[in-house]
């Protein structure tokens, strides 16, 4: 099946618009591109946050109040690790730690990255693609006034708390976009390729900054949108607006456009953002309208209509 | 504190007969060298069946009705690894896991397996030391007629089904002892070696080929003393019986009395097994007998005094 539909995302937020996309594009017509700049080996394991966020997201096993995990997780091993004064600091559910081992068991058979994640989707039933950026080894680090930190580290062990001076990604100069994710893109039928609602800084910029990505996206014919995650100055989840004022960035979907603007055809801002509208397009960048904020099942299937409209829009 | 008795076991039946020796000499005058060739990597994770066994047992946290694992276990992990279709005939129990996790933790933290395993002891509360053969991995392979078999693809996958034709021990050519276990051997305060009633096969010999301890046991002023693992022509616990008449052996105390007599002083035989008592001293080791069957604490403790008398009586 030809892929129709490429979404590039991060965790939560962009999982959110994949599982509404994934409602309008069947199958493996839609391939979502998952950063991996957050993954991290722990315990001796290989931990995907975003990969399996889209995972559980897209298998309808997400645990949505908390935001992340697993719905109906139970916590022995942690509960027994804690008991052995082990480092409980990043919390593995039961059932999570099952999808580790899983993806460890395939890649210790030989499997890559991007092989072991679609045995896993398969495994849950999951019916659209789901790619890692790269099979390649990409580690984000945070450079804070204390120091550099691994990203996990930030975001879980120190609650995002510590200011953002600089991001980098140790082994992006290196990596290249797996083959899966290329052919996805390089797909004629390719109708659409969308920037999910993910943190621009540690979940989109990862994946710019792997091999031929960025170019890939800016000569793509297929219409290239980005949905702002940044919905009235705030962001809906995670350290994005954070993030972006400590970097001595406006907290805007101006900024978004701006970060994007060599590679987006138009940026989906949300009504509260409405003013915004005409410094997106003195960049180059259209804009589009519309409530983004999605909370049900519905606001994600009519985000991703609007989304998918503009694309033919765009077509026409 | 200075080493006083150091005992050499496997799994199981090993691990009875420390903790029988544990309740009489305390804390780390008692040193446990435990085998590490049933060793293996198992879905990303270093899982130690004997060294855990040793842990589990000493601590009062091993499940003695099943003879493995740990007592009111659970299996969330392996029920949802199950239901993502992955490798589930290593029974990883959610307590279990806390361990290996714990262990892989400490070592990719630059912890030696030794000092992993004291990490772990420590935090069970055990007193004596438990030492790890060799921190170099030395890996048993089962030779069958059907080809090699990794032990624990013949111990656990394969229920020891197969006829065993040989049995080699990978690495253990270049495998070294680890400093503490020389040092506890080398202990001036020495008062016996005791060689538990573990399989002289897969868990006695792979001590005895790595690096000098069949030397070094030969050659120490302190009293060796073995435990027969074979009592009535039968294994109390796996497949020792069974290896050895598929090796060509007699089903005897006999055997392992040949097998050890270069470095061991005395043989401790069951009373079922009285009538071999004139073969084994024909061989030069002393017999002594007595009932080795270890069902209750009691029958554990009163082994070990046994075992520690005939050390005191060797002295004299």
């Amino acid at each position: 099946m030809m892929t129709r539909v490429v979404a590039l995302s991060g965790g939560v937020g962009g999982a959110k618009l994949a599982l509404g996309l994934s409602d309008l594009v069947k199958g493996e017509s839609l391939a979502i591109i998952s950063n991996t700049a957050d993954d991290f080996e722990h315990l001796g394991l290989l931990i995907c946050p975003d990969i399996d966020t889209q995972l559980y997201t897209l298998s309808g096993k997400a645990n949505s109040d908390q935001g992340w995990g697993l719905a109906d997780e139970s916590w022995r091993v942690m509960d027994a690790l804690e008991a052995l004064g082990g480092e409980t600091w990043f919390r593995l559910g039961d059932m999570d730690l099952a999808t580790h081992l899983w993806r460890r068991g395939a890649m210790a058979g030989g499997a890559t990255l991007t092989e072991a994640t679609r045995g896993l989707r398969r495994a849950l039933n999951i019916q659209c693609d789901v790619l890692p950026m790269s099979n390649d080894p990409v580690r984000t680090i945070i450079q804070c006034e204390e120091g550099d930190l691994s990203f996990q580290h930030y975001f879980v062990r120190r609650r995002c708390e510590p200011a953002v001076r600089g991001v980098v990604f140790a082994g992006a100069d290196c990596a290249r976009p797996s083959d899966e994710a290329l052919a996805a893109l390089a797909s004629p039928e390719l109708e659409a390729i969308i920037i999910c609602p993910s943190n621009p800084f540690v979940s989109i910029d990862p994946i710019l900054h792997v091999g031929a990505y960025r170019r890939c996206f800016a000569s793509s014919p297929a219409p290239v949108i980005a949905v702002s995650p940044i919905v009235g100055g705030r962001a809906i989840k995670g350290p994005a607006a954070k993030m972006m004022a400590e970097l001595g960035f406006p907290v805007s979907p101006v900024t978004i456009a701006r970060r994007y603007s060599d590679f987006i055809d138009c940026l989906v801002i949300d009504e509260a953002d409405a003013e915004s509208a005409p410094a997106v397009r003195a960049l180059g960048v259209e804009a589009a309208v519309t409530r983004t904020v999605m909370t049900s099942r519905d606001d994600k299937r009519r985000l991703a209509q609007f989304v998918m409209d503009l694309a033919k829009g765009g077509d026409e």
